[in-house]
């Protein structure tokens, strides 16, 4: 069986440890010590270990046709609306259990956007890609790896395509290719756990003209390639982790984004996918965000879930549960939350199918789902300061309550209700400031798998606003040719099947 | 067959015509061609037309085992999660067609809401109820019945329970009981579409004690049975259709609410389906509103779409349809309105069976779906609003353009851009006005199948605050019980769910 | 004196029945006993009402040095900051005595953008115009004229200056000038109150160019002079009015607005104040926005309270007011209202002083005011509606009330709390209908003084953004320029005053 | 003259330093040197600086009758509705130079409000406390003193009051009364900018009735008062500043919040100005809470100029400063922080008099401000999160920026726009984050002078719900017995006036 234990993964991320890493501008040599890194490798761990535990493994099992055996879900490739769900469902109930994003999933999507991708191309004629593709997948889960994915070029200019940029390295590109394999240079930026990875996957970031053919290129390397150097990125509250202690910082579950540097690496040819095709780059992109998108429908529910029960345990600790205001609160964080989840698991449930064999999310519910997470952790955010009280901007550290003079001090004052000691408090204080107040929930949740922005042009484009001009046409008594022939839901028609039927 | 046409439906309620209904203060003669409620009329009649246009007619039309034939989806019990989306889709779809309530969904979830409660009544030994229901099932749907569904009573002083009332009929009771039927007095009030239909399907509208005994009856009667009086209500608007125009009023398609008096109206006993059997009322009135507040995901979105069309194009009729504001309004209309549509899809696409064979909606998503319904509508209202501009509220009538003295002045300063006339801008400033601030969108959105405090009440009964509380204990260090075993989703364990379970 | 009686305005307005007024098609003779129009006469007497009043004498009379007289405040010049307050508190007040619009504040606007507008001709050398409008303001004064003020054009074309439009009559212009007066043609639209005006003040609606001189034109005309037109607008429940009731269409007070047609009308010399001075009508279009958008703090203002009272007493007759959720709904609405009321108290207190003796409003705030009534009035209504339960939109019609059959029935199921009888429920769910869902607070409001992009471009041009992304830089420790030595507000330098500098 | 520079300020501060001030849990020698308290203190330096900066200058010196001589404004009493607006305008100032709470605030709040209080109790006889309190104002008005304020007590149960606290010292009392002074037990948290002060003025935290009067105590002290101990509060990212870094912790601004241990202090009596006077302790309370809601609308809108510019200047460095939706959200941005700042001017010009020589906030509006300050920051935050980036949450720090074998890729990679570097990037995403998410945006801006629900309090105290329905009542043709004769705005009547006018 493919299945790894967490400390399995552990076992092996300790060993990987020739990738070039960098905190805080130094290189650390081992990320599972790592103050800083290690409670990211503990969330990523959780994906693992959810295999194992009695309440996931239900749903972090799955069976793959490709290795006739079961394999961790992460890495599997999606084979009916119900896997989809399953997906969502799993992302809610790991967020219970590490309050972080635990990073895996963009790894698991570029794989599924991936598998679409290949199958488009063979069904144009294009075989090969999908062959190495499909080695490579059987090998990522007969290994159970830990894969990152690596889409968000550095840009430069934002309104210059890629080989229009100054530096021509802004975006990923080929820069030699030769008999074995390719050499690749750039920088893919805001990689989620990419410290934590065995691989990474590349994706290209937009769509691409013929012009912009060198930047066409998707592949797979070993996280510790030669030529790859990992900066890891600043969060909200990152230096209270190098503090050494066990409550303000949190320091047993969190995530990270790293940029990842590419400097002449080199890529054997079986593991690249995308070779100049810049023909499947626009749906590709298209594929990729709606999958990553459905996703957030679970962990920022989850997540939500984390809050409302710090939020609800820090007014009973003061005694308001039940002040009406409070009440009225609470309410509003679980309908924000399920909202959220609900529209996860429509983009689940009401999937397409772009090829035979491929489960798609429904991009429009997945692009709902999605820009009501760059909006709703806000409000619940917001709700949660105003339940905890500034107590959450005030509390007095773990050495405070460490240090034997204050100690009682602070035991005789910040009691609230009997039966929670002032150590409870300052636990939950902590925990509610780093999951609602910190960066997976505030800014993740904002610019994750596209800016607001990237789903609002979504909307437009997959939404039919001739149809509803010509409904509101006919009902108004102007003369319309609307003949209410439109069977197919307004939006299904995306560039994926538009490529998909020009076969 | 079945199945009836539109035009049948009309002969038939030409003829039921015996049915006491008052418009205004007058008795009504004929209500197909009463000015006030023809439009009304004709949107219920959108549903029997729906089983024929080539555009819906695989949504409307549904095979029932019942009947071993093909049946009206309006008279359908849910067999499946895809039955359920197929009624949110089929609802969507009629919206386009009438721009307003078509009014039928009330009689349908009525229906289905018996079909589970007198299944757990078999469960629970008494099986007499379900004989007496699927009898009247089949002939609803052999004859195709257009049914009203009424539930909320008059309610009197809203914190007093039935029997505690000062007015004894404030909630509709049985009076007296014989060998052959009962006789029922009190009143129900907001009757959607009460005066379109051919039977009405009474439904106790909240739970009950044993002490209210007496009000928990739930049966079906002709609409125009002795006793009945229907008192159709006031809309915003509602005189323009008497003017006898054919623009200004929306004359078409609209729709209806009435208070329905029962003043010892007689019920035979074959009809009678809940009868003092107090138990099943708080589980009633659960599966009930859940399914009346999916359906909302459908038909509110479907008027999201009209509108969404009709400020297209009135953007374009003054030329500023790419102006960059007005695109990010009308983004902002498509996002507002695919949440809608997005939630009541996951309420039926993840549905739950609380009996074998029967398949209610999923609870939580059903009340996401109603609670985002009691807000969004008003939010694109406003855009509406914004999009169209001041000409909204000043418009020029029909009749000044069809005065001759008037008409080119008009017809000179109303118009925008070449191509549209200042007909086609007014008839679609009135299509807005009506649709947008019209009280299917502005006060049914929000009081409909429960105003949005009960599904307040429903968000904090069905999520489940100990587990959360917990996670957020566990994660901050606390003391906590948790281990995590909780399988199902929390929201699943529902009053019905124990019900069904308790047998 | 010349202060008028309430009385005396219906006299006047009587006799001034030469204007060609029409309503729904047909010409009306007599616009104070019209049922359509009557209640917007009514509305504009409250006006004159207030000089009389106890409870407002003091704020609607106020003396003026160009006459040596008290006169009514809606003909005044504003002479101080607490005059401009004082402006806002009285439009406060006379919401509360009608319930709509009273129409008198654009004609009230129209003259004090006049006033600063010919002072600044007069700084830069063109003194006549000056002459001539205080000659004119001393006759207004003198006799309290019911002024109705005219900006908004047809428009045609939106994205086409005047001088370039296909309709060369798509704005105001003068076709001809003579000796004795100029002759215009065009059309103004949405005009508020004009049917119950004895004079209509004409002002350009937008900053034009030397081509566009032609449309650089202000003046003052009765409103019955030969060649103008009025075509009253349609409005949300207006054909209620037409039914003869006391109760549903609130046939008391209203407003209304109209489509006013200038067909070679002749202005006698002494009442043009501008003539072809296009430089002047960017600065006079940006005062006259300012100073109606600070008016809106206070009307719309009073409307809130009316609703915030109208949903307190429902829920009262409901006998649920001391619900907690009710209590937030209206603590709501109370803090909704509050905000656009003090915006405009700021707008006021904080005011500028373009020119010696001239009082300007502040105009930042004025503009954060008017953006504020193109949100929040939206929302007040949506929590009256919540509050008020469905019965707003289904109650029966004063006709069934009066219907001897009916009326038991209707005061058995519609009484809740004992003490109010069915008559006061559906009389107050009429008002709150009439006043929540009205053009006045749900359109006017949006549209009123400018469309929420007008403000939103205000914002940019007042705005200070070099400032403050100085202070940003400062602050970051990047290269600044700043020596943070702007001293004014970053706000204050507005065209007008550039223009007020010029000289 | 008593006005002190910056320089003497920290002079004064440094020879202070026999407070017991702990930090992280160890005790601080020096905290004008201390890494994590430096920014706090350089901060509240600036409100020294702005009595000589020359743009500052004239808002922050005044003219002080009590010495006869100019003070720094923060210590001065307010004598009209112009020192009200002053004080409004310097804090929004004073923002633009620290990016922070500059802390001086609280303190200057508590100076006005004892001076309203002891006016009200020598008109009610009793004088002592007014001859006091002046003479101490003359102390510091003359030493130009660094006052904290404190107010919030440790709370304990929060349902229960003071003396029925299982905890006695939960609120701060007088334990023993001796003829030379006082002796005082308990804590007070949240107190802003404490170690930073020369003094703490205490007063208590809510209304008290005659079994509380142990608690009704307002006093005081020098901060470096036997028995006194402080301990600093963590904050979001407050660990970065003892990394020794000069960007990524924003180093040389910010503020603090301390724990107030009173561990039996002794305060003599002339320092003393309510001892056991119950009776004053609701109307002091909300003078005081009227006041500091008041301030918000200055230096919150500062923060917002801060956070507008910072996010205007991301925009430009990569290139999108001119996209349509990013023009939308600054404009949205300036619209929220203009508004938080119109109410606060509203507080301040539309002031009301409790007493003759005092100028009290108007407590509509004040409280008006302070609400809108605990929502808007929030959505100005999420907009800027919206402009920056994902960048904001993933950027290098400065330790990698420093690392030569690091620098050149991020020099390469983190360019956008030619004209900014790499560093100029990171130096404002830094501080962005830091002000944007940072505590005194976040959680202060929420909880700062009375958390939402203590400002919904207000309103329903302020607002004259029964005259809005009275209102209601009569325009709904209602029997009504309001006369309009209601002169005053609703809500002027406040409990302090009615204090005073018992007189």
């Amino acid at each position: 069986m493919g299945l790894r234990t967490g400390e399995q993964y552990l076992d092996a991320i300790k060993v990987r440890n020739k990738a070039e890493v960098y905190v805080l501008g130094k290189e650390v040599k081992d990320v599972t010590t790592n103050p800083f890194l290690k409670p990211s490798i503990l969330s990523f761990k959780a994906t693992f270990d959810a295999a194992w535990d009695e309440d996931t493994k239900d749903l972090a099992r799955v069976w793959s046709p490709f290795i006739n055996d079961e394999t961790n879900r992460f890495n599997h490739i999606h084979r009916s609306p119900d896997d989809l769900a399953a997906k969502v469902k799993l992302l809610r109930k790991i967020s219970h259990k590490v309050g972080a994003c635990f990073q895996r999933c963009v790894g698991f999507d570029a794989l599924n956007t991936l598998y679409i991708t290949v199958e488009l191309m063979a069904q144009h004629g294009k075989t090969e890609p999908k062959e190495k593709f499909v080695e490579y997948l059987k090998t990522v889960q007969k290994r159970d790896l830990a894969l990152a994915g690596a889409m968000t070029d550095a840009k430069g200019v934002r309104t210059l395509k890629p080989h229009q940029q100054p530096n021509k390295d802004a975006y990923v590109r080929v820069t030699e290719v030769t008999k074995d394999g390719i050499y690749v240079s750039g920088a893919k930026a805001n990689i989620t756990g990419v410290a934590a990875s065995e691989e990474i996957v590349v994706l290209p970031t937009r769509a691409m003209g013929p012009e912009d053919q060198d930047y066409a290129v998707a592949f797979s390397v070993p996280t510790d390639s030669e030529g790859i150097k990992i900066i890891v990125g600043r969060q909200l509250n990152d230096a209270r982790r190098l503090e050494g202690g066990e409550i303000d910082g949190i320091p047993y579950f969190y995530n990270h984004e790293g940029l990842v540097i590419f400097d002449h690496v080199f890529v054997p040819m079986d593991r690249v996918f995308l070779l100049r095709d810049w023909q499947y780059t626009g749906q590709l992109v298209e594929i990729f965000s709606a999958y990553h998108r459905q996703g957030y429908g679970g962990c920022k529910a989850g997540l939500g879930d984390v809050i409302i029960g710090a939020s609800y345990n820090l007014a009973k600790q003061a005694g308001v549960e039940k002040a009406s205001h409070i009440q009225e609160k609470i309410t509003e964080e679980i309908f924000l939350t399920e909202t959220m989840y609900a529209a996860g698991i429509a983009a689940s449930l009401n999937a397409v199918q772009p090829c035979p064999g491929c489960w798609w999310v429904n991009p429009m519910h997945a692009n709902v789902t999605k820009h009501l997470v760059t909006r709703f952790p806000s409000q619940i955010s917001q709700l949660s300061v105003d339940i905890a009280g500034g107590i959450l901007g005030t509390a007095p550290s773990e050495w405070d309550l460490k240090n034997p003079k204050l100690r009682e001090y602070i035991a005789k004052y910040l009691q609230g209700i009997e039966g929670y000691t002032a150590e409870d408090r300052i636990r939950m204080v902590r925990l509610l400031e780093n999951v609602s107040l910190g960066v997976a929930f505030q800014i993740e949740s904002v610019h994750g798998a596209g800016s607001p922005a990237a789903q609002r042009i979504m909307f437009t484009r997959l939404y039919d606003l001739s149809y509803s001009e010509e409904v509101a046409k006919r009902l108004a008594g102007m003369k319309s040719e609307v003949h209410f022939t439109q069977k197919t839901e307004p939006w299904r028609e995306t560039e994926t099947e538009k490529l998909a039927k020009s076969k």
